[in-house]
């Protein structure tokens, strides 16, 4: 296995290209490692420069004093042997290549590209990349990426054969509050493959989920053995790209990947317990259900809503994906029909009929959780309806209504509510170790779609719609049954 | 047809259960009706009480004086045979029977609901319910609906046959900033059926596009006979809950209704020109686009992208539905040349390989608008970049960077850039009368989702992903083939 600790944790880089204009590649990339919080020596290279955003700049790699774990380069591809010949007098063994240009671009950029990674094996140099937007390790605040994103920290670390599709998913994780351990854009894989990450974040302590975007793999055989051995370890995620004949050729124009056959693809994944994404959203939505929730012991889901259209849509969902909603036990039956008007629905989905008491809430997804009759429970509508009965207080208010409490207060009562409505949630996925997926009712864009409870293996995520939610239950059983198949 | 003009443009209304208990349906509606701006009479009935909320409440219905256009009522199922007598005395028309325990509670309720349709179609008065959420038309401000949302004006009418779901998709519309005309949650379905609806907002001069959320119809003759005539004159798109076994039983203890094999619906839907959406969300980006963007006249799509990764997502999607990518024509080809870098994608996808240049952007679109190789167009990563831009600008002076203009002043002109780029594709979309589908880079909580320009028939929307885009553009060519088909 390659060791991967100097190129995501750094002691200290140089940076070949790093410029103040702001346009360029070496700046993005040059601002945003010391704007991240990077906290080792950085370490400017430029001929023409004597320093760069007030850092002193060498003009070789040479003249640096001291080890350098890791070179980034931005300069023309023209220029990377004799950086690389540089690299080897100074024992570097680590670069990322940012360049473009080798073989994305033709007959000639393929010839350039395999001089580079010739002399890179020759002198124990592991490149990333070229044409890559970098890695990202949010541990030690390393951001040598080409976009000014900034995730949280987490578990989930990605691998893009697609710099934006990776950036995007990084965007979307900041955006959404879900924490990342590392990424890294592969680029062209002239040395260091997505094996070879796949194989060091399989060992990685501080990453619980693996997400892969792939294009085409170089060596699919070497490919799925990895990916087997990480699959037994911790989950792996993956999107396909380039499945149809039109997105095989987009692919080959964009990283030179052959895209091959997707159904050999699916079917090697299924043996190898990859879990299969078909979109980027996707991905990055179940790597923040595995992260976060335990793992389903089987197909039988509890459903509880606030309203009835909710549940059919869940209930369809479910049974589309091959989940069953077991009929309630007459045990819980009649101890729901002691809490809940004669209407009731009196199965599974249990319509809870509109009802706003909060207790009668959490007594019915308790019971539910409880209950050996489900391995599963997705609770719909009470999440978020705290809020409904805000706005319907402060209209109240607004109309002269002869309420006993200012809006703030009640504010944050409904507040404390919720917040100890999904504290419960989570103390119950620890205590019957089965997964719990809230669906909210309204889910504005000041809400935080995770839970986070203090010492707490487990969170609580709050979707948006039942179908992501089914969706990663679903994956979440079939990774299941993957981990007791093997 | 069922004229529901003084349904839904009511010059008064009476409100029967009317009450200042915040817990209460009865108000929940009233402060909701009052709070959404209607501007008719609105008269509370109430034995019990002298004023509700500052206005005078009457007693009974007949104690009103002047004519009533709509009664809503949301006290218990005993009293609803006496408040339809009074109707009749009173010659209403319209009900909005919110209550709940009818034909979803078991035996005894179909026996009263029969009682209310029986006495209600005798005396010529049409009920919503019973069992609804109740109505909204943003035209005339009249939100007689259980929750407070507030979605805008726009040409959306919504039909639903759960209220929930109904009122998520008002509360996604409001926060998406999608406009909505009106809503009705159509509940049991006593009287007023879901294509009585249907067949009023096909003529509505104010609906431009019909939603519907089904859960099974009576009479499945009619209602595809009503759906292909309101087809042929604006888009219609559906959901049908209750596709399989489990989600079908679900939808007999919810409203009652018989789901029906779903193969028959969908094949009866592909005749009657109905679009079928796969669940509530994709539901409203569908109304969202049809009620935005031309439709494309046939399937032949052209790419344009930031970055390579995006570009094969969305030339997998395409194709997954049946959807094409022809190659670029040689002179677009050559134009094109002359402004990427040597090593650009040369095909479709056209990959801009990161070129931060505006003029570029605003080029290649252009161009590929103007082909007639091209029938829609979809460009990726380009709206939001302004933002990503800015990011590196601000890092760049937090380091000190001698960079000419304050970060105010950039900002404003990259946001004066990206609404540009917006507005020349509502031109292009005006000018050449096809779709163009913008795919965000970065797309925060603050941005507008949908781009709005005076005077124009278009708007613009910004996708968050290639596949939500591409949906909504694989819809509008399948009802661009219908049209053209009948």
């Amino acid at each position: 296995m390659m060791d991967l600790d100097r190129l995501f944790y750094p002691r200290n880089i140089a940076f070949v290209g790093a410029s103040e204009n702001i346009l360029k590649w070496g700046s993005y990339l040059f601002t945003n490692i010391i704007d991240g919080g990077y906290s080792g020596n950085l370490y400017p290279v430029s001929k023409s420069r004597e320093t760069i955003y007030g850092r002193r700049a060498y003009p070789t790699l040479g003249e640096i004093e001291g080890e350098i774990d890791l070179v980034i380069v931005t300069t023309p591809a023209s220029t990377v042997m004799d950086i690389l010949a540089q690299c080897s007098s100074k024992g570097v063994r680590n670069m990322i290549l940012i360049t473009s240009g080798f073989s994305e671009t033709g007959a000639e950029g393929v010839e350039l590209e395999k001089r580079v990674s010739g002399f890179a094996r020759e002198n124990g140099i592991r490149i990333v990349g070229p044409n890559t937007m970098g890695i990202v390790n949010t541990q030690n605040s390393l951001f040598a990426n080409g976009t000014h994103v900034r995730p949280g920290r987490g578990g989930i670390s990605i691998i893009a054969q697609s710099g934006n599709v990776g950036n995007q998913m990084m965007e979307w994780a900041e955006q959404e509050n879900i924490g990342l351990s590392k990424f890294v854009g592969s680029g062209n894989e002239c040395v260091l493959k997505c094996e070879d990450y796949l194989e060091y974040f399989a060992e990685d302590e501080d990453t619980s989920v693996i997400v892969m975007y792939i294009e085409g793999v170089d060596d699919g055989r070497r490919f799925f053995e990895v990916a087997k051995k990480a699959a037994k370890k911790k989950p792996v995620i993956a999107l396909k790209a380039g499945r149809t004949g039109t997105g095989g050729r987009a692919a080959a124009s964009h990283t030179g990947a052959l895209a091959g056959s997707y159904r050999i693809f699916e079917a090697a994944a299924r043996q190898s317990g990859i879990i299969v994404a078909g979109s980027p959203m996707e991905l990055l939505a179940l790597a923040s259900a595995f992260d976060s929730l335990p793992l389903p012991g089987g197909n039988r889901v509890g459903v509880v809503t606030l309203g009835g259209g909710w549940g059919v849509v869940t209930a369809d969902e479910c049974e589309e994906r091959g989940l069953t909603l077991p009929e309630l036990p007459e045990k819980i039956r009649d101890h729901l029909d002691s809490m809940l008007p004669a209407f009731w629905s009196r199965g599974n989905p249990v319509d809870l009929v509109g009802q706003p008491d909060v207790n009668v809430f959490r007594e019915s997804i308790e019971i539910m959780m409880s209950s050996d009759a489900y391995d599963a429970i997705v609770f719909l509508g009470i999440v978020g309806s705290m809020k409904f009965i805000m706005r319907v207080y402060e209209a109240a208010r607004r109309l002269g209504g002869n309420l006993d409490a200012d809006v703030k207060s009640v504010k944050k009562r409904l507040d404390e509510v919720q917040n100890q409505i999904l504290d419960r949630t989570i103390e119950l996925m620890e205590k019957y170790d089965k997964p719990v997926y809230p669906v909210a009712l309204i889910l504005t864009d000041e809400d935080d779609i995770i839970h986070r409870k203090e010492d707490s293996r487990y969170s609580a995520i709050i979707y948006k719609s039942p179908e992501e939610a089914v969706l990663c239950l679903e994956k979440q059983y079939q990774y299941s049954r993957f981990l007791s198949s093997v």
